[in-house]
């Protein structure tokens, strides 16, 4: 397997991020893995979880070559702004939070990284900084000039692609628009082509309403909108099924035979994959020009420094980071 | 435990309906089964499945009050109007399924049955045949003039009832009222109480929005008439907890310690019901002064005869009518 180097962010800087990079030092990783944060963050969080980790020091004029050993970290020392209390937000250091984004992915983008992997930020605590901040997804888009995203969580036998994801329910019909459907889908089939090694992946799409409208007696958006789009698609490759019902889509008549689910919305796809995948799911973003990759929880300001933290899908995030990059390097 | 007789409708005779009831002879019921059907069409599906079934008639002034022995069935025997293909609908018997129907929930409110068990019916041929039908339960509900019913899944560890059911998505935010959601809340709560056998049942919640309106800032709803109506609630002595986000809801965190969870609407609460439950699901009208179980799935017309069928479903539903029977009656 070639070298790779990737970038690990921490996110919010009094939530549990320190400390999921502080536990990866157990391990020695498959790759050089830079964290991108403040070292004496990283120190302090060290103590006060009793956790004995040698932070090494490292810059882009000096990149390391091989995985840092057991019991260390490479860090790409990133100033705060104000001294951190673990479970205490402060806006002071949003900026700090932002400056971590921003060395990860231009460094992607610079070739640097061979991807990213991100530690949950605060969107409310950046905001009240007077930063506008909708999440990683849109800061990471903007970035990198990209104009659609697309929201994916995966976890083991499953991955849960999304046409729409943060809006309220009684704006969702309205948005799924055949130009979105389309955008979205060729975004997904690229993707799971050039990023997952897949030569023709299957997709099960579901239907937006329940029963997928049942011929039309529940919701005329399948007929109107939703079928003329995926045949559309399918003329030109794209291997879909669907519009299926949501409700029984994911039984493994379906699922034994397909490599991504495109859910409509965010609470008809994610709940099964969360419930199915708990503790080791993780988020990807596609349509990107890098490799991103998140765990798929939140900051957990209550547990940090903790110690009583689940790690399962901060190692899902960095194992399919490493997948998806040498996959698409042909490796 | 008491003897208690049960209720069986086979539904669409040209589907697995008829199949399913054959196949319950291989076994005895622990309580008298009355199956409510056409005689010959049980005959002539036992020839075609190779199947060796005795089928003793019965009828309301001689009812049986054992269990029928294995190899055999007890049949309430209901005449067709026309000979039925396996496979094939035909119209003409639309009124002969709801005279099963009829049969079984008259009998239930009469007192000679405990229960009654529905395998599935076809809405389209009985409206064809120009009845006008939107389902079991809304025939039901009808026929004991009961204005509100709630539809709730259950499987082994979890239960899910539904505010609003056969909705297309677009209107579904609109029909979350503080009074619907009312009504079926305590619907659920009195029925987990009453057929359940739960004394003080704990309700988890869904959000109607992606994770439950964040604040607000992803939907209003929870705020305007979610959270105050739970709030009512819960001053009337109902254990509830919520809104939640419904893609974290289904972890173990939360449903180690739940009796039922209350979903929105359709596809936000039974996919990963029937992920959980493959194959061995049922689905309870609650609301109704009789206890009526029924199978998960459809007619599967490409099925009947075949013997290539899953039982695992009707064994549910049977299971829980018997339970919630002794449950009601304090057996």
């Amino acid at each position: 397997m070639k070298t790779q180097r990737f970038a690990l962010t921490p996110g919010e800087p009094a939530g549990i991020g320190p400390d999921l990079c502080l536990l990866l030092a157990q391990h020695t990783q498959p790759q050089p893995l830079i964290v991108i944060a403040s070292h004496v963050l990283l120190a302090e969080r060290a103590a006060l979880l009793g956790l004995k980790v040698s932070l090494i020091n490292t810059t882009p004029d000096a990149w390391p070559d091989q995985p840092a050993p057991a019991g260390s970290l490479y860090v790409w020392d990133t100033p705060l702004a104000a001294p951190v209390i673990a479970g205490q937000l402060n806006a002071a250091n949003a900026d700090y939070v932002l400056q971590t984004l921003t060395r990860a992915g231009q460094g992607c983008l610079d070739g640097h990284f061979a991807g990213m992997i991100t530690a949950p930020v605060h969107k409310g605590v950046i905001n009240e900084s007077g930063i506008a901040f909708s999440g990683h997804t849109e800061f990471l888009a903007e970035l990198t000039h990209t104009e659609q995203v697309v929201m994916m969580l995966a976890t083991h036998g499953l991955r849960v692609a999304l046409v729409t994801t943060h809006l309220p329910l009684k704006d969702v019909a309205a948005a799924i628009t055949a130009e979105r459907l389309s955008r979205v889908t060729r975004i997904l089939y690229n993707d799971l082509r050039s990023k997952f090694g897949l030569a023709n992946p299957r997709i099960l799409v579901c239907g937006l309403n329940p029963h997928a409208g049942e011929g039309g007696h529940l919701g005329r958006e399948e007929i109107e909108v939703i079928e003329p789009a995926l045949e559309r698609l399918r003329a030109e490759g794209i291997n879909l099924v669907g519009p299926l019902p949501a409700d029984t889509l994911f039984t493994p008549k379906h699922l034994d035979h397909c490599d991504a689910v495109l859910a409509m919305y965010h609470d008809q796809g994610l709940p099964v994959l969360k419930f199915k995948g708990f503790g080791a799911a993780v988020n990807i973003t596609l349509g990107l020009p890098i490799i991103r990759t998140s765990v798929d929880h939140g900051t957990a300001l209550d547990l940090a420094g903790s110690g009583k933290i689940d790690s399962g899908s901060m190692d899902v995030a960095l194992q399919t980071a490493y997948e998806m990059a040498a996959s698409q390097s042909g490796n």
